[in-house]
């Protein structure tokens, strides 16, 4: 992959509770955020839920299309933590307990004196041929099979699991954005923010407004690989505002 | 669709800025809990970038698949809201100025002094067959076409939209639930769990571990249509709970 190269990835969060409405994703942001850093877009993701045949057709589907699939949840000990098995599945590939993680965690529960059940055992069965992503917090691994890393659901422990693929992922041209935000309508500036995009289709122009109790605005985000095609379009942006009388600021005061 | 039939949906969130982890997502867990109230169950949620051929392909896609599909972002006044062509590309219809949308737009402008400018009409263009979707709060609606519910971005705009629907849609079985919190790990309770859930199958049990700090347990989430088996079925984890020396709660603290 080379550095001009576009490098796109998908994120499956698998859990009932999120489809819920029950528990409120946090990882998607996280991982997202922490890819772009190295040069790897997420272009897709999809919330499914702990059904193998779903989480089977699913990851078959979204490996074949993008260049990395990122999953997050259904690796605990419980029986609803069903992912290692259906990712086993869509692989074609069997399932088994891997020594190295059996005994980190027979370590690891005989050293805080809990008891290394049958259940927790089960956090040590990875499909055959996947290599293991490192969890210094709970010790229960994740893991890598081709193109697919999995890893827990729970945002702490994904965070240190997604840490310990530095050096792993390879990245492509890294993208660079650039906010300008003022106190104007979008309606007000969206044709001429129109002209402007079709004079720079490499450049990604995305106008989002918001309201804050009275005080609305609009931020236009800008995002490319040539950060001097973005500085010029951003400078645009910026006097098309002034144009219309009011002062835009540089950062982001919505996120 | 009978009391006993569940009435299945799909989310699409549409937009870049949740896939680059500018804005993280508030609408899934909204709308999905919405709909859970009256006994729609969202089954599969999708966050797609601004892509016209990704937008069509997965809105056909799920249509197909789902009773109900519920979609958020890209109906504004700017170049890169292109959800209404989209969708009406997806249906196969031209897409026009939908004249009541128009004079509800007109008199907004007209009564708040903004001006009506040609990119704020864009925002009355609905695809032909679909019926608006009131917005009471900044007028511009959303629409329905087919099984297809097309709303805005923005969280307070999307939610009056999702109110405006009351009655529009039909629920069937009303999902119940109950949830059973104790101190307790979840690889000690995950075997009894297991054989619990073998043993009603048509209860979905869930196991979810939380962590406070140095305070961590476990919340397992009953869902079912049957509420009397769900209250036995609560009651035994509660009891199996105890039989591990910890007072479990009803209600959920992590959330």
């Amino acid at each position: 992959m080379s550095d001009t190269k576009l490098v796109t990835a998908c994120v499956l969060l698998i859990g009932d509770e999120i489809l819920s409405g029950r528990t409120r994703d946090s990882n998607l942001g996280y991982i997202a955020t922490h890819l772009n850093r190295i040069g790897v877009q997420v272009r897709e993701a999809r919330v499914i839920p702990d059904i193998e045949e779903t989480i089977v057709a699913t990851l078959n589907e979204v490996r074949a299309r993008y260049d990395y699939v990122f999953t997050t949840g259904g690796i605990g000990p419980t029986h609803d933590d069903i992912t290692a098995d259906a990712v086993a599945k869509a692989f074609g590939v069997g399932i088994d307990y891997h020594p190295e993680a059996v005994k980190l965690l027979g370590d690891h529960y005989a050293a805080t004196g809990g008891e290394f059940t049958k259940a927790r055992m089960r956090m040590a069965r990875l499909p055959e041929g996947a290599t293991m992503i490192e969890n210094p917090l709970s010790k229960a691994p994740g893991f890598q099979i081709g193109n697919v890393f999995v890893m827990a659901g729970v945002p702490m422990v994904m965070q240190v699991m997604l840490d310990s693929l530095t050096g792993r992922l390879k990245g492509g041209a890294a993208m660079q954005s650039r906010t300008v935000t003022a106190q104007i309508g979008e309606g007000t500036i969206a044709e001429k923010l129109g002209d402007l995009q079709a004079r720079h289709p490499d450049v990604g122009i995305g106008s989002y407004p918001y309201y804050k109790g009275k005080v609305f605005g609009t931020s236009i985000v800008m995002r490319a690989v040539d950060s001097t095609e973005l500085d010029i379009v951003a400078g645009e942006v910026a006097e098309m505002m002034r144009g219309f009388g009011v002062e835009p600021a540089i950062g982001d005061p919505t996120s």
